[in-house]
Formats: structure tokens, C-alpha cells, sequence
């Protein structure tokens, strides 16, 4: 066996023990009964302890350099060894008494935030917050010793992706957006969303939602649709990619745009080519490309009103009372622009300032330059400037949403640059594929899935989100595209003018 | 942390392992989708790989002994430290080449039979099973080296099960059961199938299932049903013990004896005590005894006059067309005794004769007294011998089912030995709870359910099948009250005399 077979081999089960944890937990959302999830827990803790025992072994760092000899410069076993290394490393740097202590205080975090929130008082949730900070700083100073500590926290989920980069995304997002909200709200124009509300029936939703699903390309013989409080797109192999869904009887929102963004995950998920299955290279690049996969289906194509060209007589087969409903009435309906308080009712056009908010909130946490007393004062002026609206409560406020109880600092900016990427790919898929909108208003998708499947799909890591970026869209990741796309949007909707531009 | 402490926790690796798997097996089976086979394949071969490495590690090995030295004689400690020498050394005793050649041979023989099975040609398969065969012997060998082969083989599926103790308990099912079916068939009564045949909706048929499961105590918030191609029950940890089904909709019989039998299988699951949950005698204790709790619902209750007595109201609920049948006839239809080819479709009365001739068969190949070219001849000489009929091809007769093809001699024998305990519990459970009959009468199963859940359920493997049967019913396992069950239900049924007394 050649050391890259050995190495790629070892590698498998790092893989495995990843999809069937995968399947483990896929089973733990959507059928597992109740009384199952204590014994649960212990097995996903065992195989989590493998793995981790695996992956810091000897064994595998001796393979990973075994191989790192026989790899040829810029070849793709060179990819495999440094994603390998990469990965492997950043698993060794964590010392054990620390890995151990960021465990319990997650679990302990997510109780105290429960409670916390349930109460609406900061105060029951502040000492372990304060404690997790400090301990993901022990971290970021463990992965980066001489590095910047959010920039560690952001590597953790889209590698590459730098404050210095972000910022001034971030900044010129809420430069142009918070105007825009304020000129909506001045406008005094209110969208009708009843095109989108009514009485639908669930299985003729999932019927439809099937459908959409099918034909944006999505493989129901390597894959299915079940039902979660929480939806989700996880894989356990190329050839087994689950997508869940959840639904409103009176909203067809949640149910259509939950699966079109699940399926959209999906897509990428069974696009990566199979010769990669199980290796080092074998995922998505990372979240924030990923998400930009979802939001691409999702929100361009999907609340477009091209799509809505193709999708209204379906609609309409399935929901007969919603006969005569005009695809631009659908497209205002699928398009408001409200500020609200909580991130995940955001609609599309103010959610990335709730991203922003977070964003600039986090930059001082690992800059020091807040303490976690002063954060709900400080996420709610944020808000103010922001969105130009207050929270009542830290309910509503910074106690909103699980990620800093589990730890997951530098995450939510993975949102945003999913929309800032799926913005730039959807105006090149636009430039390189001819007549793009007409095959989507005929629900012909299969090109512009196959231009995301040869530009972004197949590659899984081979290489970085910039590299991906660049090499599909011909220029370095930008803001111009998101924020044409928003304003140009608002413009229509709302009959404003606030001088959209191609970016 | 104690050496006990040590060990358990050890072997708490053990047991998640082999419930994360059935995890990804019972998904397997129920909702995965059909592009998926191929990773999931890898990934239970990893986890199988793991799961040996650590249970012949020298680091579980010495856990165990040092627990050893800690445990009081006759303690649980003791038991604990036992099965896992147990199972370990098992293991151990297995050279590695031998295990691959066995995995290797399983596979290959598995696609040699189906192949001989659907061209009803056994030179197909034949130098396979010659392969398989050896294989085993040299299996056995390494398991026992100076014992009983055939014993080493029953051993790996009921502990303490021996060739001695079976020999003269088939002996006695032939001599006589091969008479009553002889005088069956000469009684020319021809049973009227009807009451359990018609057209059964399948929500319908689910909907009863799950109330009779619900009733008999399986436990749905510890549980759940889902179909399948063939039924089964499995378990994820004593909280999570899952069963399926599958139905005919122009028979109720498939889809209600089936959730009885896997419920049956549940009830023993679900009621192994919480304190030996991931250690070693967190398992049911064999096979046989498994099986005799699923035989034991199905046939012993489900197929009495009583159990109808208190379903009819119910089963005419949900089928108004059956309106009008009496318990009895229910009761007669349940009941057939007709020889036939196929093991999976024979009735309860002829079922042991089938097990009978695979013992004997088995028996034979072990001691090395025919050859593998015989067999078809053998085979259908036996089935001549015991049920009076003879396959017309190879198809129905030697190569029906898939056991051997897999290597699973010993296997076959716990099927009747869940019979005979099964029937032997059952006297027993009359004996000792007053008016049981009436009990079942009124659906009221929770006595009955109690008395197994005492005497069986709550001790997994603290004692061996022999144990717990001479401790529950006050003699060692015998085969009288199967005898009895059987030749009292044909008289009752057929209106034959057979002399049916309590054996």
C-alpha cells in the first residue's frame, strides 16, 4: 500500500465516524422516542472520543507525513495532506484540560441561557458567559499563539475568512441598509403579503415542496425529506444527503423557502465528486459557502419573480383558492423589508444587519473592550443604530439566540458571507449562462445548477472559499452584488428610490 | 476510579459502539435512502473494526482482570467480569486471518446462494458451502480446542447450549409431533381460514397493532414501529428499543402476530434493569430465550380463545365486516397444522419439525458424516422422515434459507429452543398467577407481563437460559409443556385424539 493509500485509509475513518454520528443525530431530531436521549448522548460522547482519539494519534500524523513525501507540488494529494494537517492540528493544539472544560461549560452555558432566557434576565446567564469567553480566548491563544483571536474563531467555521476582510463588508452593509430600512419605513408603503398566507394543506405542501426540491435538481434516491422542529441538511456520504423541513398551515413561507434553502445545502452536498468521498477534501469548503448554496435557491431564484412565472400554476393545482394570484404580487409578498428584533423572523432584507450587529459585538468582545455586564446595553444600541429599533427585553435582545451559550463565537458571520457570495455567483451564473431568466421563469434549473456544480459543487475543499470566489466569478469576494440585489429589490417593492447600481 | 468503575466505563465503549451500529442498521432497513447502501456499508465495517480493536486491546483486557481481583465471589461484579472474559476471549481466540476469511466467505457465499436459490441449482453453491463449512469447523477449533464443535457453534448464540442437551429434546418433538401430523391429515378436517382473511386497511391494521403492543406494556415513549421488509426488534440502549412490521392487506395475521412477536422481543429489552445498562450483562441472555419471549406473545397469548375473547370487540371496531365471528373460530384459524416445504411460512404446530431437521442436519456436517454433495438428498429425506412431504426442488428444500450461506450453524436451534421455554414459562406463569386466563380474557396483561418482567427481563445476562428457566419455573428446561401446548391445540382444533397431558 502506497503511504497516500495509507494515509487516505486512516482518513476513512475519520470520515465514517463523522456520518454515522451524522445519522445518530439525524435519528435523534426526527424519530428517536423520547426516552431515547439520554443513552444517545453517551454513544454520540463515544464516538466523539474516538474520534478525536484517531485523529491526534501518532498513526495518523506519521501517515499524514508519510504521504506529505509523495505528494508533487499543487497536485490534489497535496490539498489532501494540508487539509489533513490542518485539521489535525488544530485538533492537537487544543490541550485536553481545555477541550474538557469548553465541553462542560457548553453543556452547562446551554442550561444557564435556558433559563436565562425563559426569565429574561441576563444576570442568571452572565458568570457563564463570562467564562466561556475566556475560555474561547484560551482557545484562539492555543490555535493562533501570535495570531488575532476572533480571526481564530472565524477559521473555525470558513477557513481564510479575516476580521480585516469582514469588516468593511459589514460596515458598508449597514452604510447602505440601515438608510434603506429608514427609507421604506418613510415611504409608508405596506407590502400585502396574503398571496403567501391562506389554509395549506401539509401533505399537499410537502407534495409541492417535493416537487421544487426535484426539480432544482435535488436526488431523492440519495436523499429525503422528514420532519424537525428545526430544519436541516446533513450528510452521511455523497450518495445520502437528508434535508428536514417543518410548516405552517396558515404561512406557505416556512415550508417552501425551508425546503428550497435544505435543498440548495443538498445540491452541494451530493455535487462534490465522488472521487473525493470519505478523503480530507471530501466536505463543502466551509459555512459560509455553504450557506451561500441555500440562500442562493432560496432567496434569488426562489423569491424571484421568474420563479414565480414557472411556480404559480403549481401553485395554484395545489391551492385552487390562490387562483389569480399575479407571480409579481407573490414576488412583493416574499419581499418585505421590516426591521424586527429577532434574527431568525428576519425577512431578507434587514437580516444581514442582525448579522452585522452580532458581528460588531463579537469584534469587542475578543478585542476586550466590553464586559459582558455592559452587553445588553450594547447589543440593544447596536440594534438602534442598526435597524433603528429597540429591544424591550434581553429576552428579545442579546439573549436571543444558542450560539455564544455553546460557544460558537465568529459563526454568525457565516450567514452574511453565504449571502454575499451567493449574490456574486448568481450575477455571474447570470452573465455566463445565456438567457438564465427565461429558463427560470420555465422552470428549467438544470443550467444554473450545473454551472454551481462545475464552479463550486465538485471542488468540496480542494479549494478555499476566496479561491472559489474568485475562480467563478472572475474578482474577489465584494458587498456590490448583495447590495444591489437588496436595494434594487426595495426599490421595486416599495416604489423607493435609493439609486441601486450594479456594484 | 475503581478497577470496577475502570472497567465498566470501558466497557461502556463497547456497548455504544454496537448501538450506534444498530442505529445505522435499523436505518438501513427503514428510511435510508437507496443510493445510500454503498458508504453505509463502510461505515459499519469501520465501526465493526473499532469495536474489535478495543475488545481485544490489552488496555480492556487488563481492566478486566484488575476488576477481577476486586470482585467478591457469586457478586454481580463476579458475573460482569465473567461475560466479558467471555466475550473477550472470544474474540481473541479468533486469529485475524480466520476472521477475514470468514467475512470474505460470508460475502462471497451469500451471492453464491442467491444465485443457486433463484436457478434452483445447488452446484452453484455447493463449493462454497463446502468453503464456509471449513472454515467454521476451523472456527470452532480455535473457539473450543479440545471440546464439541457442533457445541462451540450452538455457544456463540445460547451460552451453555450443548448438542447433549438438544439431541434428546428434537428427538422427543419428532417422535412426537411426526404422528401428529400424520393423524392431522388423517382427520380430513380442513380448518376455515376465513376469520383472519379479508380486506384489512393498512392504517387500520397499524392502528390495532400499536394498541395491542401499547397493551401487552412495549412501551412507545421507549419505542417505536416502523415497516419493513422483514420485522425486527432492536435496541439502542434499554430506552430506545425500536420493533417493525409488515402487513398483507388480505390478511391480519402477517402484520398482528408479527408486532406481537418483535413487542415480545421489546418487553425483554425494555425491561433489562438500568443498572446493568452498557456493561456486559446489559444484553439479553441468548438467543433461545429472546426468542421464547417473542413465541410467548405471539403464540402461547395472542393465538389463545382467551386473548380473542377480550380483541374480537376491538378487531370487529376497526373491521365491522368481521362482525359477528366467534373467539373460537379465531382461535381455530390461528391454529393450522399443516406440513409444509418452507420454514418462514410453516404454523406453529409443524414449525419445530423444521428446526428439527436443520438440527439434525447440522449435527451431521459437524461430525463430519456426509458430505456436502449429499446434502440435497439429506435434506429432503429428513423433511420426508419428519413432516411426510418432499421438496419438489432444491429451491424449497436445502437452499430455503440464508443462514448457512452466512456461516450461522447453531443458529437454527434457538428458534425451537424459544419454543420450548416459551411454553415451559408459560405453565409456569399460570401456576403462579391466579386466574391468568381470565386476566388475558379481559386484556388484562400487565400480571403476566410483571411475572416475565421479575423471573426474566430485569436480569439481562446475570444468569444463562438454564438459570433463569430452572429458577422461573422450578425444572430444567424440558419438553414437555411445548408437547402438551401443541398436541392439546391440534386435538381442540381437528377433533383428533393424541393423548395430550401435561408433560
Amino acid at each position: 500500500m502506497s503511504a497516500a493509500d495509507r494515509f487516505l485509509e486512516l482518513w476513512g475513518i475519520q470520515a465514517d465516524l463523522g456520518y454515522g454520528s451524522a445519522v445518530l443525530q439525524w435519528d435523534q431530531e426526527t424519530y428517536m422516542p423520547p426516552a431515547g436521549g439520554e443513552a444517545r448522548g453517551k454513544i454520540l460522547a463515544t464516538f466523539a472520543e474516538i474520534q478525536h482519539e484517531k485523529l491526534v494519534s501518532a498513526e495518523l500524523g506519521d501517515a499524514i507525513e508519510a504521504a506529505a513525501e509523495e505528494a508533487e507540488p499543487n497536485s490534489e494529494l497535496e490539498a489532501q495532506v494540508q487539509e489533513a494537517r490542518r485539521l489535525r492540528e488544530r485538533e492537537v493544539k487544543i490541550p485536553g484540560a481545555l477541550a474538557k472544560a469548553l465541553a462542560e461549560a457548553e453543556s452547562r452555558g446551554l442550561r444557564a441561557w435556558q433559563k436565562a432566557r425563559k426569565e429574561s434576565d441576563f444576570s442568571m446567564f452572565a458568570e457563564e458567559l463570562e467564562h466561556t469567553i475566556r475560555l474561547n480566548k484560551e482557545k484562539a491563544a492555543a490555535l493562533a499563539p501570535n495570531g488575532n483571536a476572533y480571526d481564530a474563531m472565524l477559521d473555525l467555521y470558513e477557513p481564510g475568512i479575516t476580521e480585516r476582510v469582514l469588516t468593511p463588508m459589514f460596515e458598508e452593509l449597514g452604510s447602505v441598509l440601515s438608510p434603506m430600512i429608514a427609507a421604506v419605513r418613510e415611504s409608508g408603503v405596506v407590502v400585502d403579503e396574503s398571496p403567501a398566507q391562506g389554509r395549506f394543506d401539509v401533505a399537499k405542501q410537502k407534495e409541492l415542496c417535493m416537487f421544487v426540491a426535484k426539480q432544482m435538481g435535488y436526488d431523492f434516491s440519495a436523499g429525503r425529506l422528514d420532519a424537525t422542529a428545526h430544519p436541516f441538511c446533513t450528510t452521511f456520504g455523497h450518495q445520502d444527503v437528508r434535508i428536514t423541513w417543518r410548516w405552517q398551515e396558515d404561512d406557505i413561507r416556512p415550508a417552501l423557502y425551508g425546503v428550497m434553502h435544505e435543498a440548495g445545502h443538498g445540491l452541494y452536498e451530493q455535487g462534490i465528486v465522488e472521487s473525493l468521498r470519505r478523503t480530507p477534501l471530501g466536505e463543502a469548503t466551509g459555512l459560509g459557502m455553504h450557506e451561500s448554496q441555500s440562500r442562493l435557491w432560496e432567496n434569488m431564484v426562489g423569491r424571484s419573480e421568474d420563479f414565480w412565472t414557472w411556480m404559480m400554476p403549481h401553485f395554484v393545482e395545489a391551492f385552487p383558492e390562490k387562483t389569480g394570484t399575479r407571480p409579481g404580487q407573490m414576488k412583493a409578498a416574499l419581499n418585505t423589508c421590516r426591521p424586527s428584533l429577532i434574527r431568525v423572523e428576519a425577512d431578507e432584507a434587514t437580516y444581514n444587519l442582525h448579522i452585522a450587529a452580532r458581528f460588531f459585538i463579537e469584534q469587542q468582545i475578543f478585542a476586550g473592550s466590553v464586559a459582558v455586564a455592559d452587553l445588553p446595553e450594547l447589543w440593544d444600541q447596536t440594534y438602534e443604530d442598526l435597524l433603528g429599533i429597540r429591544p424591550q427585553s434581553v429576552a428579545e435582545g442579546v439573549l436571543q439566540d444558542i450560539h455564544w451559550a455553546m460557544g460558537a463565537f465568529g459563526y454568525f458571520p457565516t450567514y452574511t458571507l453565504g449571502n454575499l457570495i451567493c449574490a456574486q455567483l448568481f450575477d455571474a451564473a447570470y452573465a455566463a449562462i445565456p438567457e438564465l431568466d427565461e429558463a427560470i421563469a420555465k422552470g428549467e434549473f438544470a443550467p444554473l445548477r450545473e454551472w454551481l456544480g462545475t464552479n463550486i459543487h465538485q471542488h468540496g475543499r480542494r479549494f478555499s472559499t476566496h479561491q472559489l470566489v474568485e475562480k467563478a466569478t472572475g474578482t474577489p469576494l465584494t458587498s456590490g452584488p448583495l447590495l444591489h440585489h437588496l436595494t434594487s429589490t426595495a426599490e421595486k417593492v416599495y416604489g423607493v428610490s435609493l439609486g441601486a447600481q450594479r456594484g
